[in-house]
């Protein structure tokens, strides 16, 4: 191995955890550490001796939980804006560590970074478009189009579309503090929690499954409908259910009723490549992280992928 | 003017009429002419009459309602599919005009066409992002992310996105014949016709329009939420009706609810910068199918943009 390859950094920043992981030129993990999210002061530490004790990195790549501010040239860029998780709002994720290893940044959001970790080595590889949604605690979408992440005043904040509510099949009002029933406030882990009293690992009742492949299937489908990806891959704690992928498919069938016929897919074989788990597993975040800091130092003056 | 400079041919092929241009070398228009659309004989012939009595084009861009196969490569490259428009399925729209023109001839969906146009001429420049959203006979939307416009599978066919349909406040059970009560089966022209037994110009009860602007805001709820464009432009007939963006935009900040904050509109005013009418007119699709044939131009063998 070439002794002067450089090695990058790259972090997950999850509402619940931190997954930390230095990477070779290649962008292969070579060391990967879990931080629970606690404090901004106790995780972005942690996170920072983890790399302190793995220098030198050319480059950090930083995929985390938002809404956060990746607009290049704002003045709260790198900042993490309206979250209802406690101490974290206006918290900037980014000058600490450039400050601290004084090497170029990328900032993404963490399913911004999932797609592109897939894009790049996973689900995605050698695809035009790829779309990644989350389902745990909260829901969220990323997606490669044209070759780059998806960004415009903002990023996408997919687990607030609306979707249908059938009252009488159910009647929780959902769990969103500014939405009700949005996408998030009816399927994410958090509103699972709240309309069953349990969480999603504890609940076992094929209903509860059921209720939740339809909310899925219809957030697949209107994805399908807004940006036509050529795959969707769906990852996240509550996603881990083995069952309900497959009910998810077998739904969206139903759903999309074979509109607009081939070439998206209208049988059960095309399906089961159209909507897939994540081919890194749980480290679909951290190898994305790590791939914007690759296009950091390719571009350190426009840090987004 | 430079007499060698060359001259573009452009098509927005919508359902309804065909508009038809030819530019400068700058895009600007020098003649249009609209036909009516009927039989796919009929309605090509006259077209092909217009190019051909304004020859020699450089280029020709065809901006078409769909679906249609715009994967290059494919071997139904340019056809038409599952439309129920009769007799226009399976139909190349795009093969006819190559053989009887000789020239490159670029090619994408009228929304898509439309979102190009307004964003190199109208409603999107300067924009890194815009989205076009056409509210006619049918529901489309089209998006410039990253540089070009948005492919997959196929092309968005946001039209078919499910929103939230509150059977009490309107039982109509829906227009789509694929999916009833999707985006396009409540709130196109056609459902407006169906629902209320008159085509939508002719419907003054101020209760039919702000059940059409709920509606048209849920659409821009969810385009808002998965894309994060910088501007989304209204376009398409009943998008007309002079109250209609108005409604829209006060609606979708009571739904949106100010989240995720600035910079995503939270007040009326940016909102009126955010939901605009197209700056082009009816002009739009005619102008970006103009750009498709500027940039076959340049890259014949990647006829997209």
């Amino acid at each position: 191995m070439d002794e002067a390859a450089p090695f990058f950094g790259g972090i997950e920043a999850g509402g619940t955890k931190w997954v930390c992981a230095v990477a070779d030129a290649e962008g292969d993990l070579l060391a990967t550490e879990v931080i629970p999210t606690t404090t901004p002061e106790t995780t972005i530490g942690a996170a920072m001796r983890f790399f302190e004790d793995r220098q030198p990195i050319a480059a950090l790549g930083i995929g985390t939980f938002g809404p956060v501010d990746v607009r290049p040239g704002s003045p709260t860029y790198g900042h993490i804006l309206a979250t209802p998780k406690p101490g974290w709002a206006d918290v900037d994720v980014v000058s600490p560590f450039r400050a601290a290893l004084g090497v170029p940044v990328g900032l993404d959001t963490d399913v911004n970074a999932a797609a592109l970790g897939e894009w790049r080595r996973g689900a995605g590889a050698g695809l035009g478009t790829l779309a990644y949604i989350t389902v745990g605690t909260g829901i969220g979408m990323g997606a490669v189009v044209n070759g780059g992440l998806v960004h415009g005043l903002l990023h996408p904040e997919f687990g607030h579309i609306r979707i249908p509510h059938d009252l009488e099949r159910d009647p929780f009002e959902g769990s969103c503090p500014f939405h009700g029933d949005c996408l998030e406030g009816l399927a994410s882990g958090a509103a699972m929690r709240r309309r069953w009293g349990r969480p999603a690992e504890h609940l076992d009742d094929p209903s509860v499954w059921e209720l939740e492949a339809e909310y899925v299937a219809l957030a697949v489908m209107n994805l399908t409908y807004a940006l036509s990806p050529e795959r969707i891959v769906v990852g996240g704690g509550v996603a881990k259910r083995p069952a309900l992928l497959p009910a998810v498919r077998a739904r969206l069938l139903t759903l999309t009723a074979g509109y607009p016929g081939a070439p998206v897919p209208v049988g059960p074989a095309a399906m089961e490549e159209y909507v897939t788990g994540p081919f890194l597993g749980d480290r679909s975040g951290v190898a994305g992280a790590v791939e914007l800091a690759r296009a950091a130092v390719a571009a350190p003056n426009s840090p987004r992928f």
